[in-house]
């Protein structure tokens, strides 16, 4: 994970273009993904498929020649999908193309103009301070023309065509927390997946450009949206803060109540908040007319960590720990969609009797035992084919994965029987 | 507004009498009321209404024939309703007709006695305790005779024929907070919706005496009472507290969906309580016979300050920027009522792309210009046909007038449809 | 009741055998209890009404003849259904049937063994500490042989076939908050339900052992079963702690809301707890096949006070106070299933006058009388048909009995007139 995340830093992504498509390739090295290429100037639902951006070298030199702000030395440098420009402008001129930002004076923020075709460097407060009077050499050898969007797509069949929808964006130049933390999960989400011996659901994964990746694949994907019963966007989860969990708008879909569950009960639990439109692509699977029951996984959430698009979401921000716990309660919200059953209680006229039936230590015995003991009880006293193991691990604040096991032993020994 | 409250404030007004009969004929300098005189023995509901009291001077005078308590010094020296009495009586015997405020030893109280005919007197303890022993000349030069109860009405005429109610009570004598303070801002309340080129509601402003006068309006008006959608009581809004809103009987009627909306954003945020059976005239039109949509905004909740109901509750007590500050709420409030609306998003699919449009910045800018961006995007989201502006606001826990806004240059930009 | 007490310690109780029939004898002699035997063997639901057990000598002496652990000094010594030995073991042979507190060294634990067919004693930590390496002596004269399981039972027709049912256990030995106290509340309780002039409801009460004698009745009685529509499982209520009341898996049954109204007025408020299906015979009666109506009132929970189901739970942990408090507030929830009525309101059109029926003070007067008007406002606002008067009282937060006088006040100047 972390040699797939120094090697993917240093492209230069954007919402098209090569980065995207080196991205994707070196994905598809662990990945069967497939790969689609969307013309510019499709229509996509309310949008346009805008043209291909595409940078080689950018730069601003001092009248000695000698490059102040180089691309080469940092891909934020370049305002994502700047146009080309080549020009002497005075300081004053070209002032109203730099950004800093003025209180955290020695980080490069990140700034794009995907819609605008204007162009512009961003750049520490430090190094605009150094900067004279004078006349500067303004270069950007970028290419802004037809060509087409990019992205990665894979489908994991399942038993049934109900399917989890896993949704990472991809088109972020060297942020290691937004995005490479998601890209990384999302792959490795995809490889532990691919591994398992039966799934019920079938899971798509899709790694798309931020907001015209999704609305892209919603247009030409009309069909598949009807078979769409869960669904998590994958954004930031590398930072050190707590798990969050962003509901989806619906704010009641079992995703939404099986992510809350898992992280109440996180070994550092996590925080469960509310829908709103503002965010990563949940905002579009969540839009109405889709109201998709799409939620978000993350960490610190977005703007709200110094650190958040600027220089220093480096990989040192990232650490690898925190992304493999996240990937672990994703996994275990996954678990919840895949494993979640009703049975039927087949002894419901009080408690049946556990000691008989091996169930029950007689002279009250080790903790552990006494807590499974109790997990065959809350499960007996509550399939009465109205809630299902993950309702009953609800009502009896304790992990679902721990009732589910309590039901399998039931089931074993007759007491339960497995509805649907 | 302090012009007023100064010409009313020494006016000894109670339920009936030339008192109310003054300040009704000052409120019409101003506004066009309709005064309506109600006969003495007039059913209305379970009441009858009363006698007419009117009195021209009172006091005890001691042994040297000095006016010990005075009238003329104070409206609040005599109990309203007081019966007529011309005696000489000891200390003793006068003691039982003498009510003071012992924790409050400088402070005249406010007692009524409207169906007891009985007599009273009300001076500070202090007052009372300087009282020697001895015979008092006791004069009160009151009737208590057949006559008329008088309120005053209007009505702003809407498009629709479904109603506002605004009520304010009229029959407290030099209290300033209770019940000038709502006096004044009814009042400007009406002149600034009567200046409104349009209205949706038709409004209905009542300055009544409290208790017998809603009694009596309500049983003089039933088929005006199916029309009342929405109604506040304003009572006690100039003194130092912050905002509260009582709800109606009903709890989640529009009114108070509403004045909770307001309460919970206003620069200095206020509370809303629950309804219950006791306070002002909220409980009249919140009798479970007509069980009306009418809450009551105060400051203070009456009772739970200590210069309610007694002689510190003067114009000094109240502020200005206090009752023009509550004036605002409440027509934030009545905004709500007026200006919300239902609205279909054209573009449901994704989000619209709203920077073809004009509606997006593509280089983040200014904190406030982002701050509408996002309620474009909260209104888009939830315009769903089955949220109205309102709902949304309160999803969203931004001000009404924000998304209010939102909505109309969406609307402009081709991208919501109005629905009802 | 601390008689009783004395009584009732000394016995060593089991599930079956003479230490229940023992127990039932005394209290029979102050209640006509049925007592009912049923032979071993008998199946009950998923449960077999076990062999009865009866102990009369146990101990374990030393090479010296000396009795070091003797069941003649305390109940506690022998775990409870232990089958008959008589043996020589070493120190270490023994070790494994000893059982002690480590961390509370001077308490005898309280151990059982049911349907195990071991034995085992149990001793004081510092016991074991001193016992010596060496050979032993271990008898444990007791039989384990075909006989009957005993429980008593009491019912107190009402005026209604619909019933209240009390059921405590009566299982434990020489323990005496759990279940002496439990006991000793229930006696005392039917006494004065007994004394009653008139009942609606008629009352059952269960003095059973704990599990298996419930599982017993409600297997002989299916018929009576349709007929309880309230229960409350009394135990534990001696110790210092609050008053809790665990709600009946229903959760918001008339019961759970009647206990939690009576816990949060209380002078000492107690808490609710949500139903688990864990802790006494209340999980019998909520066994999902019965769902009955029946929590639990206890003081501190079970197995979270240091004392419980050790030798300390003697009667000296049991305060007399404390048990008399719990018993009326038991009975401040019966008199709620009791007397609670749906009234109309005779003049809900506006507030009735009050004064003029003698039910208002036109000088507002003492705070008690201020109190009780303010009922009478409240329960006319809400006998609209909807609202019983408890409902009311939940709403008002005030305690039923206020309301209920009120409500009887109302009736009889012919404001309200009685439903249901």
């Amino acid at each position: 994970m972390r040699r797939l995340m120094e090697q993917l830093y240093p492209i230069c992504r954007s919402i098209t273009g090569l980065g995207v498509r080196r991205t994707l390739a070196i994905i598809r090295e662990q990945l069967p993904l497939v790969i689609h290429e969307v013309p510019s100037g499709t229509q996509v639902l309310d949008w346009v498929v805008p043209k291909e951006w595409n940078i080689h070298d950018a730069y601003v030199a001092n009248a000695r020649g000698e490059r102040i702000i180089d691309f080469r030395k940092h891909n934020l440098h370049v305002m994502s999908y700047s146009r080309p420009i080549r020009a002497q402008l005075s300081l004053s001129d070209l002032r109203a193309h730099l950004f800093t930002l003025p209180e955290q004076p020695d980080l490069i923020p990140y700034k794009t103009s995907y819609y605008g075709e204007q162009w512009g460097f961003c750049l520490s407060e430090r190094q605009l301070r150094s900067m004279g009077e004078g006349r500067y050499e303004v270069v950007i050898d970028a290419s802004l023309v037809d060509g087409a969007l990019t992205y990665g797509e894979l489908l994991l069949p399942g038993a049934e065509a109900d399917e989890i929808l896993i949704s990472t964006h991809i088109c972020h130049p060297s942020l290691a927390n937004d995005n490479l933390s998601g890209i990384a999960a999302t792959m490795a989400l995809a490889k532990r997946l691919n591994a398992r011996a039966q799934r019920r659901h079938s899971i798509r994964f899709l790694f798309v450009p931020g907001t015209i990746g999704p609305i892209t694949w919603l247009a030409r994907n009309q069909d598949t949206i009807a078979c769409i019963k869960h669904g998590l966007v994958i954004a930031g989860i590398g930072d050190p803060g707590a798990l969050t969990y962003k509901s989806s708008r619906r704010g009641d879909a079992k995703i939404d109540r099986a992510a809350a569950h898992v992280l109440a009960h996180w070994h550092r639990p996590g925080k469960t908040l509310e829908f709103e439109p503002l965010g990563y692509d949940e905002r579009q699977y969540c839009s109405p007319g889709f109201n998709l029951p799409v939620g978000r996984i993350s960490r610190t959430p977005y703007a709200s960590y110094p650190e958040y698009h600027t220089s220093a979401d480096n990989l040192d921000f990232v650490s690898l720990e925190q992304v493999e716990d996240c990937l672990a309660a994703i996994e275990a919200t996954i678990d919840i969609l895949e494993q979640d059953a009703h049975y039927s209680n087949l002894s419901p006229y009080g408690e049946p009797q556990l000691g008989k039936r091996g169930l029950y230590s007689d002279i009250s015995g080790h903790p552990d035992r006494r807590r499974q003991e109790t997990n065959l009880l809350w499960t007996l006293n509550y399939c009465d084919g109205r809630h299902s193991i993950f309702e009953i691990a609800e009502k009896a604040r304790r992990p679902f994965a721990e009732l589910s096991a309590a039901a399998r032993k039931l089931e074993a020994a007759g007491l339960l029987q497995k509805l649907r």
